[in-house]
């Protein structure tokens, strides 16, 4: 293949790699409790994650500043050697994201996808450095587990039960650079930055393709039950994906959902099942990762746009930069809702993006 | 040039004009009382401008819908045509968008740039059309009064007062089909899908450069005064659209920004002139167009989304495809902004994104 090609109904394949050359996260104390406990580059130092901020958003933007500040830090890249960042959050309007990042002075795209923003994030990302269109750009998300709340179900203040199905939001960011495979040979920084996974963990590793999700309803309207909302859409987007690269479950070490959960796994083995897919053998969720959910009594699992994005920077990368793993599928998955919608009725309808990840 | 390139600081040149090969659009019924009376596709026949909704949000999303389905009309272009489809609305979690076109199943980029959202999608839009990345692509945004007065200020009930400095959010969707200049001889719809613009008007028109903005906050704490605190950020964008192109204000025929307003205008003229440039002989602002300010009550003028959406769909694109002017740039302006981060104190910063539309 010498040059990008649109594949199938959704799907764009790179001719050339786009290279995830480092990736920054910070996480709460709770995230840094469970199975991936030291795997994190920064953990809160305040059992109530404020970041020392005063209020829940700030302490959402703070992450995100944080994680770019790791991200910058590992490849030794400054903020005006990316020319786009791309990020997006679950706050009405984005706020975390735009007070977040804005001292960085770098020009922006801001994205909602729920908890997908992480998958379309690092899709419009590649598909920009792969079409020549930026030398290097940064993918980023968060979401806070107490900013999350206020702004989709109750004050934290009423101790509300959940119900078993519901997830935990992930407190977390993680922040992406990625750089086209020419890049290096620009002048814009091209010596001094450096590809952090290779150094610190012997591989580089690239976007080889993505899948773009559709929204599915399936009629679900309980906006605990987001594992079941968003489980058509993951299977949707895996499915697609699958025909649009020819390629069967086995042509992947390993297939990670976002958030899913417990629930919604079972949910979408049995959607694939129908269509004669099987990836119980490979597949995981990250939100299943993040939390011992028996011991940390999450219910379903860990959820939220920084859930992914922080197993992907914490522990996926790294896997794949050690070739532990050749190939690997990430799917972020997401339900699009808000109080408004919730109240006045309306189902919540999932979305899912799928991007490619290869040791190179 | 032979490829798209990457301009200065933050623009992309395209190697072919990306196509706009038609656009619809719909508006509120004060919308169409004013200056551009009779411009407009659709208009609502309901003075609530329900668009035959029970809620704001979903009369938000239903103009969405039609302003899809008066495009592809128009077009003579089927859903499955389109490859991709960039939305952002103002509502919280973009539930305008979500609700409005998931029945279109089309892959989606749900976006956020508060009122620049229309310039974001045109820029994520013809990106991904000049690079191949699909054939055709619609870019689509909205807003509505009385959904973005719920959303950011006092319930309607209250009969609060305004100050002069205040813009009207603007009730209006419009949506774009952008394809590729070798797309006419790919077999989905090639043959069948015609050039609107060109067959109603004359000629066409085609976005040959874009420059994606960056968040500019100058300490503007007052959210009603947005016109102030989005010109920082249009004369960021202005500023560097041109230095980036090498080009003067007189390179273009007409410089439209998105919703600044009268108040707007002049703190944008006034951060240009340090900057020595003026480009107060042809700069309009699609606030001050799409209402009579004086007969009308609407202060500073219109604002929102469908502001410049609505605008550019009604009036500044036929008047291109009519070859009255040339070459304009667009630039919508965004506010960033929630009622969280207002009470909370937090600053009101802007972006801008700006589009270059030349006749062809």
């Amino acid at each position: 293949m010498t040059r990008n090609e649109a594949q199938g109904t959704s799907s764009i394949a790179y001719a050339n790699p786009v290279l995830i050359m480092g990736s920054g996260n910070i996480v709460g104390q709770m995230e840094n409790e469970g199975p991936l406990s030291g795997s994190f580059d920064r953990v809160s130092d305040d059992k109530n994650d404020m970041f020392g901020e005063d209020s829940w958003e700030k302490a959402e933007s703070a992450m995100q500043k944080q994680a770019v500040a790791l991200t910058l830090q590992k490849t030794c890249a400054r903020a005006n050697d990316i020319r786009y960042l791309f990020s997006g959050d679950l706050l009405g309007q984005n706020i975390a994201s735009s007070f977040g990042i804005k001292e960085y002075n770098i020009p922006i795209f801001g994205l909602y996808g729920a908890c997908s923003t992480c998958g379309e994030s690092l899709i419009l990302g590649s598909m920009s450095v792969a079409a020549g269109y930026a030398d290097r750009v940064i993918a980023l998300t968060s979401s806070h587990f107490a900013s999350a709340q206020k702004e989709f179900r109750f004050p934290l203040e009423y101790g509300n039960q959940r119900p078993l199905y519901a997830s935990w939001t992930v407190t977390g960011s993680a922040a992406f650079l990625l750089q086209g495979a020419d890049a290096g040979a620009s002048p814009a920084g091209g010596g001094r930055i450096k590809n952090a996974l290779e150094s610190e963990y012997g591989g580089k590793v690239g976007i080889t393709g993505v899948t773009v999700g559709k929204i599915e309803d399936f009629g679900i309207r309980d906006s605990f039950n987001m594992g079941c909302a968003m489980a058509p859409a993951a299977a949707w987007t895996i499915s697609t994906h699958l025909k649009d690269f020819k390629r069967t479950p086995e042509d992947y070490d390993a297939i990670f959902t976002g958030d899913l959960g417990n629930v919604g796994q079972q949910a979408l083995f049995n959607l694939l099942e129908q269509e004669n897919i099987d990836i119980s053998a490979n597949h995981y969720d990250c939100g299943m990762m993040i939390y011992d959910a028996q011991k940390q009594d999450v219910h379903a699992g860990g959820s939220g746009c920084g859930c992914s994005a922080v197993v992907l920077s914490a522990h996926i990368l790294k896997q794949l930069a050690k070739k532990q793993w050749k190939r690997v599928l990430f799917i972020p998955t997401g339900a699009l809702l808000n109080k408004t919608s919730f109240n006045e009725g309306q189902n919540v309808p999932g979305i899912a993006h799928a991007v490619v990840m290869e040791a190179l």
